[in-house]
């Protein structure tokens, strides 16, 4: 493995458990198997370790936003599959943007604030596509229900984690929610 | 206002704004309006004033949860109206919930974690009631996406805060999706 990925998933690990502020550089130098000083030919610091691991999560999930289906509702499922899938796979890279995404300094809370308004917007795209009667404020509204409710798997218990077809059955909560306050008053 | 009172309330808004740990007693006193040391008249601590501030809203939160209609629905209904009602009064205190709860320390973290689980449960219980035929891990599921969803409210951006309705699209997104998911496969 490159040793800029073996830092990077040492340091996801360490701020989770720690937090960000309760890690320094030697920290995760020794996680990573490289001394302190070493770290610093990959990354000019942690805020830069931080922002890299938040931006790859959010390449990834912005990616999952593209539309390239004829059927909006194709884009919209498989954009809600996929992002469901990656929080369930990736709950304490999820755990560690909802902590610390505030402890991103400059260059990188700048970028990375415009980028994730651009997903946001991009959710509410595929959501006013597929439910083209919704009002522009309910849209906004659901996309943040929506993400709410699929990231919220970061902090599920076991036991909701272990419902048999999990991914279906919030791909169902989101979808049918939806489909529900689409309906003419 | 009591005096107790007025160090909580500025308490809830140093923390939010700074962090649970970068916050400290003098501080709190001068936010409330107190000398630092007279602040100790009325807590052992800043441990004991958080662990005060997410109790407050844990009493709050499972006082709704309690089912008292004849008729389940009615009693899911109501809590979750009033759960939506007091996220989007208290947006502050749900942040500081999410990010600093993992700053209680003992003895309030044992007992705020019991009272957690049994706040669980009542909405597992709320949503059994009401769906019938969901089975027990769809249950489960089901409560922590409805939390998640109905907490995420903390971070939404004023576009869809000012969404017109909000509570009742966020009842609505709720409910369809659980109502959704309860279909006979």
């Amino acid at each position: 493995m490159p040793r800029d990925r073996r830092i990077l998933d040492a340091a996801a690990v360490a701020f989770h458990e720690k937090g960000f502020h309760g890690v320094g550089m030697d920290e995760l130098g020794r996680r990573a198997g490289l001394s302190g000083p070493s770290l610093y030919r990959y990354f000019a610091g942690k805020d830069e370790i931080l922002a890299r691991l938040l931006d790859e999560a959010m390449d990834e999930l912005l990616g999952a936003t593209t539309p390239v289906d004829p059927d909006p509702r194709t884009d919209l499922e498989r954009a809600l599959r996929h992002h469901i899938e990656f929080a369930l796979a990736n709950r304490h890279l999820v755990t560690l943007y909802q902590r610390e995404v505030r402890s991103l300094v400059e260059p990188w809370a700048d970028a990375f604030t415009r980028r994730r308004r651009q997903y946001v917007r991009a959710w509410e795209t595929l959501l006013a596509r597929a439910f083209p009667t919704l009002e522009p404020g309910a849209v906004a509204a659901a996309a943040q229900g929506c993400l709410g409710l699929v990231f919220s798997v970061a902090t599920w218990p076991d036991r909701a984690l272990a419902a048999p077809g999990v991914t279906d059955l919030i791909m169902g909560l989101v979808l049918h929610g939806v489909a529900g306050v689409d309906l003419p008053a």
